[in-house]
């Protein structure tokens, strides 16, 4: 069998759940080329090495300008913060590399462009990592929309909601400075309801945003008795109009004590309504006009049958898949794209759609007016 | 209109209950005779008149035998405890009133089946309260099974679990005694629960029994300072097999800490299932296998629409009704049953075969041993 | 004990919700003074005195104002539609009659505070049928939030959603006309909405607000043939920002296909959150930090207990209360506020506050931009 | 690091989640020592030399008697059928390795003894892989009751509900037959049922079972046109006592509808009750007499913080884990143990008094007696 030989920059969080995903998708099941654990690439050696050690990385780098030298190197993985993604991804694709791109796409719209635009001309496959869209459940969503069950859509209700930051403690770190991050929950959180609800709903019309700051200094990472200011917002809530007529609601936290990584979203059509929620993912509720009059309810699907998609290969029915499973999904995915000359979704140009959004919302949440997408 | 014209023995919790339902059945429901308020009889007549002139009763009485002597009583509501019902239940048929009679049936099958020859051979209306079976998502389950939606019949799991013992400081009240309440919740609960089973499997076959004093002595009413012995078994857990061939488990208990008044079922048949609980009596859960393969799941109705039964006479869609209203639901329907001559369900027939199965149960819960029923 | 001689204006659907609340509450409940039903009055004399003879009403009344001339009434109970309160309530409170009026209180805000005014200067005893602050589940929840044990509100995050307009068949009734009913679910859910958030949380700041018409033309109620435009939006998306810094969101529409009566919130503070759904109304979902670290959870509160406001005039715990029983204890404590010379919230001035956010709302609707509050 | 070299017996839906949870345990957590895939085992060749490619296994081996006669294998990972338990682990012990076995422990209790005799004997470590005692929910209850916060505990209502023998078609393999399987769902479901409950009650002091076939014969595995008896029961209900005197039911069936691996559990105490199901495993609900009074509920717990067992290991807050998740912790454990010379529980003797009861309880099915255990 082909293979694919990946180097992935980034080594924390995202670093361990891209590792993770590449190891396991050969166990559960069989992409058109198996993905060779090639370089491991990051700023910290020693914390590199034990790393790569842990996840079977073979090599490990500390500058990812090498990476793109290489030639027995296919793909490069972005696990990295959002601000490096344009400068990272439009070199890795002007090196002829396939790209796997952490999400949020880009700091700016102009900066996705770039990177659409450079993908596109090096013909290579690009891919944005929106692992909610692999989740049994919402796949079985997008089904049931797609077939018209439940008719036109009316409402998005959405919400991605944390409590991280209830914490007046927590620090000043990445994530709340706008030169890293952009913005706070609009872009961490809200790039995936975007996403979301573009997925299942289709693209945006109009969009207004209010943010608010509750907690407006934290201590400084590097020395917690001094303080600095919060730059990004602590929250923001959207509401706005899909292009099919659809009304939209996400509301972005990391204030919302009790939940922890709550994405939810309600779906309400002519014929039928879905709703969702990731602390729960292996089940989709579903309603159906279409059940005789005194029977309708909302259903409590356990998304782990073998007619879901992915699920089958895991477990038995009943035996529920976690958070990690997405990402194996997604790698599975964007192999055999890579494998069969195709392309995979979400791509740069989704991460590009979704920035308009973003940067809408953005202007929104300034002006106080809404913003046509 | 005709009127039937009731009296009432007892007026404390089931005595407001039923006054209630009285009270209610003309605003909401369109009775073939309209319930006339009589007597109310008890033995405090202090208590009595105030209880009388609250609840609109015309008159009090505190010798129940005097009712069945007079003309102007059409129906005796028995809300007495039950070791009281079999004499006055046989009485009042015996003058030819109608009978409405709260649950447990009587302490004894003999008792229950002198109070069915009595009610028969006197041919008035007679009625037994398990007035669980009358809420609309009670009625809605039973129209499933019997649309065949859920197959064979293959488990009944029920319940009715109560807390209102784990207080040790609980006094020795009529119910903790076996010459006043027959038995504890194996009486109280287990004849409800056991009404459900067979208004929706069918009659039983065998039945076994295992009970448990976990508290074997409390303060005495009258004097906390000294206690007493329990007389009755603080949990009884019941598994039996249906003459269908279905098996049944029933869990009854008043040491369940957390649950106040849970009456619940789960029964499981070749085509589905459906799950119920008397706490959010509102909704049923359903399961079909006559849906989609992939879009399978417990359906949460919210049993408040027009085609349900009763429950369109109260309020729109979406607006939940109560514990008491089932009391109205019965009331309705036994003044229909007097207005019409026809019967109504369940009767003192059914209170005979449900006192067959409990002491088929409190001899397995002596013996040891599984029972025929 | 004194006597509260009462008038009711209309005998739709809140005509009988009113009514029975009348009837029961000196059934469950001690109220100051005891209401006497003496006057029903509505326009088709038919119906009316079929109503009144069912719901117990002494006398009936085709033109209300003559029930202002009568001294044998104390106070009036206005159940009509919107566009009737202001004139009905104004002359009520000139004849010096306590009034209870039903809502949404008025089309206009400059109605409003006429009819504050008129409240105010008269002296009577004002109150605002805003039914859900009574429910013992939000009760608790406004007990909590006082307690402090949310600490510092970041988040209300509301929902009033129905389904009853998904159908196009459904007529261009009064509800969908701007003349008769000022609004869509803005004005008939959307008060509501904000009338608990104002309990809750507090004063608003600052509202934006989107709209939509889904289904722009209807079948007229008098020829089903023809159709007319729908006036009114069809859901309404507001959100905001309270005196106290909280952000605030709310949902409200007739087109969520499977909710009937989902009237919810999601409330996050510094210290804990509350969630809380009408058609779930007997349990508040409360989270608390100051649970142990390891054992926090949503709690699910079964608010059936003697503790909790009112519901223990009702049943034992678990034993669940339905929709009207939040009418019964509005009308209890309005009893004892005209009895005492009290006051009884919410109340005109409550009425008006709404509206000032309702009426941003709507400037919000067509304008596109914040409006302050 | 000191290594541990496996031999893995087995190749089907448990060697599949045991290859997995050796490959994971050495990615997430730091074992004692590291476990190397030395020999897949299995008699079909063919299928075994893909397994082993799959799931890193370095060799294969066909005869799994040889693997004792090696001395590069420390370990023996029996993943076979419940028949074949005996023989494999006692030779494995006497060969000196330590065992690492799947569930059902043994056919009869004297295998069972046997087996325990034989790893002690050999001063062996000895696991017996009930995994649900590692889902990190299931470590909080038992934290929860060793804290004392539900008290004495008075019931443990527990179910272990499959639907997969529903469908007819299903053929007559070898856990329908007694010679291979030793009994129906009381074995295969019950034992991690009876497991459960002894880890978080305490040991069985009588038991009683009750029996059902719902579907006698089935098609053969080798000849679907012919058909043969089923000869193990299709649901088994068993009640009894606990040595500290709470009450135990337990219903085991592969015919509930609608559940596909709802292994659930109620636990009711004098301070405070617990409830779990597998299908949902990531939550636990604890309700407890220690919240104020009118503040109490179940809470519906997260299981995913740092202060979990386990699970902090695995992803942020919120993010759940699945199934297999708790073989790596089995896994982790089990490594420990083997590397520091300590042990690990669920041992060999856990599987023999499991084997106890469920011997009792298949003695009791036959003879329609309660049974000591």
């Amino acid at each position: 069998m082909k293979e694919l030989r990946i180097a992935l920059i980034g080594h924390r969080f995202m670093g361990r759940a891209h590792s993770n995903a590449w190891n396991q998708v050969s166990r559960f099941f069989d992409p058109a080329v198996k993905p060779v654990l090639q370089v491991a690439c990051g700023r910290d050696s020693a914390e590199l090495a034990a790393f790569a050690r842990r996840w079977g990385w073979q090599e490990t780098e500390t500058d990812w300008r090498r990476l793109l030298e290489r030639d027995d190197i296919d793909a490069i993985d972005i696990a990295t913060p959002t601000f490096l993604h344009a400068e990272m991804a439009i070199a890795a694709a002007e090196a002829g590399k396939h790209i796997f791109c952490e999400k949020p796409f880009a700091n700016t719209l102009a900066e996705g462009e770039a990177m659409l635009a450079a993908a596109e001309k090096a013909g290579v496959v690009h891919y944005l990592n929106h692992n909610y869209r692999r989740c049994p459940a919402v796949l079985l969503a997008k089904k049931i929309i797609d077939d018209g069950e439940i008719g036109e859509i009316y409402h998005w209700r959405g919400a991605y909601q944390q409590s991280w930051l209830v914490d007046p403690r927590h620090p000043l770190d990445w994530k709340l400075k706008k030169s890293t991050a952009a913005a706070g929950p609009l872009w961490d959180l809200g790039s995936h309801a975007v996403d979301l609800a573009r997925f299942l709903v289709g693209e945006f019309a109009e969009i207004d945003c209010r943010a608010k700051q509750f907690i407006p200094e934290r201590p400084l990472a590097e020395d917690p008795s001094r303080r600095g200011p919060v730059e990004v917002e602590c929250a923001a809530i959207l509401s706005g109009e899909f292009q099919n007529g659809a009304l939209a609601s996400i509301e972005t936290t990391r204030y919302a004590t009790g939940r922890r990584n709550r994405h939810t979203f309600e779906i309400y059509g002519s014929q039928g309504a879905l709703t969702w929620d990731m602390e729960d993912m292996n089940r989709l509720r579903f309603y159906s006009e279409g059940d005789s009059e005194d029977r309708r309810g909302f259903r409590d699907i356990l998304v782990t049958e073998p007619s879901h998609d992915y699920v089958g290969a895991w477990w038995p029915p009943g035996h529920i898949i976690g958070y990690e499973h997405a990402f194996v999904h997604a790698v599975l995915d964007f192999l055999n794209a890579c494998g069969t000359g195709g392309s995979v979704e979400p791509d740069f140009r989704d991460g590009v759609e979704g920035l308009r959004v973003l940067e809408a919302a953005a202007t929104s949440m300034e002006s106080g007016r809404r913003v046509a997408v």
